[in-house]
């Protein structure tokens, strides 16, 4: 196997902590508003399980392409509705827009910068470019392209997305390499030809919820961490 | 005026001196392939002077929307013919992808890390992704996110090419700031909106051809360097 010109990674869950940091910014809300009784863990968890049913209308051609921030937001909606909250419209946007403000698995920062020094490290996430940016910024991820859903206009796991972005590059997808914690993701992808590294986050969803890692050769490489990754591809 | 958001970059001449990258190509590929007689500097300025025309088509309409590197081919082919150069297929590929090995001014990496610090920094250039990228990782060119031509399928100074680069980053023009040593860009932004900064660069178009500074307070900043604009924008 030739080594990738080009790795591709998915973002929620790999590259940063969604559940810890919604369940943060959902603390902090609920205290700046005087919001009690609601456990802002299962709320997160709840607001990211309509994430993927809200996209397939998208995927099959019956509702034209939109951004992430406009499905977050009718998600965020019908989630404050299942907990009973009543939220103004400036702390509606703002929590809406915690998904670009999402922390990094502490390991990404450090393994990326080590891997950007030997490949060209991509981002192919269903987030929009606006998103994507704004959370490179604020958590110090060195990316070199924003790919993905916005620049494809199509959200994974279309092929659309993942050859899409690999043409965008002027690569076959023999020359990428999709790193993912999700098995599905990397099935997508190696599919199309994708050479595979899997980064185990056994914590993505919270406690009581612990993920298991898939068994050993399902993918070209299975790791605990970005830098795990980086050593295993020899930057 | 408040501080703007995102600084958005012209490229070719404005980051990256385009005429000596494309000299020094030339005549290493003359060295090798043992052409005589080309002044590369002058076979520099011809491919250039191509570049502008050859995409009225696609702003007119007239052509749909094609990466950079196509023009370029087409515009190789007219210089090579022009100067009477023969080049097989494999070192004409070559020549034409020069344009994603173009060496910054020496002041860009610098400063532009500095203004990384404070602000977005993107590429609104006629450049392609791919391009871009490349250009970014052989000339350690920090951006955050590529803009311009690609991602709004048009050419500047066509008004999609800045409005659709602010839209995608869901930002105002007035939000925005565009960077570039040609008048005619600053221009096209600012009549959309936009902040505007000039960068002086008075070798571009090589030796004979200096150009002059705008008078003062033509643009909202005017600088010799991408150091002197971080300087001035207190980066």
């Amino acid at each position: 196997m030739p080594a990738p010109k080009m790795l591709t990674f998915d973002v929620f869950g790999t590259v940063v902590d969604w559940y810890s940091s919604i369940k943060a910014e959902g603390e902090a809300l609920g205290e700046s508003k005087g919001i009690t009784g609601v456990d802002w863990g299962k709320f997160a968890s709840s607001w990211r399980r309509r994430y993927g049913p809200s996209m397939e209308p998208i995927r099959t051609g019956e509702r034209g392409w939109i951004k992430l921030d406009v499905l977050h937001r009718e998600n965020l909606l019908a989630t404050l509705e299942e907990f009973g909250v009543d939220l103004d419209e400036p702390s509606t946007e703002h929590f809406n827009r915690a998904w670009h403000r999402l922390t990094p698995w502490p390991d990404s920062p450090p393994g990326l910068a080590r891997l950007k020094s030997k490949f060209i490290i991509a981002t192919l996430s269903n987030g929009h470019i606006e998103l994507i940016v704004n959370m490179a910024k604020n958590g110090n991820l060195p990316w070199d392209v924003v790919l993905g859903a916005e620049p494809t206009q199509s959200y994974k796991p279309h092929p659309t997305t993942y050859l899409r972005s690999a043409e965008i590059m002027g690569l076959t997808p023999g020359e990428c390499m999709m790193v993912a914690a999700h098995p599905g993701d990397l099935e997508a992808a190696a599919g199309l030809g994708f050479q595979t590294a899997y980064v185990h986050r056994p914590n993505e969803f919270g406690p009581g919820r612990t993920v298991e890692a898939p068994k050993p050769n399902t993918f070209d490489y299975q790791t605990n961490s970005m830098e795990e990754l980086a050593t295993a591809l020899g930057c």
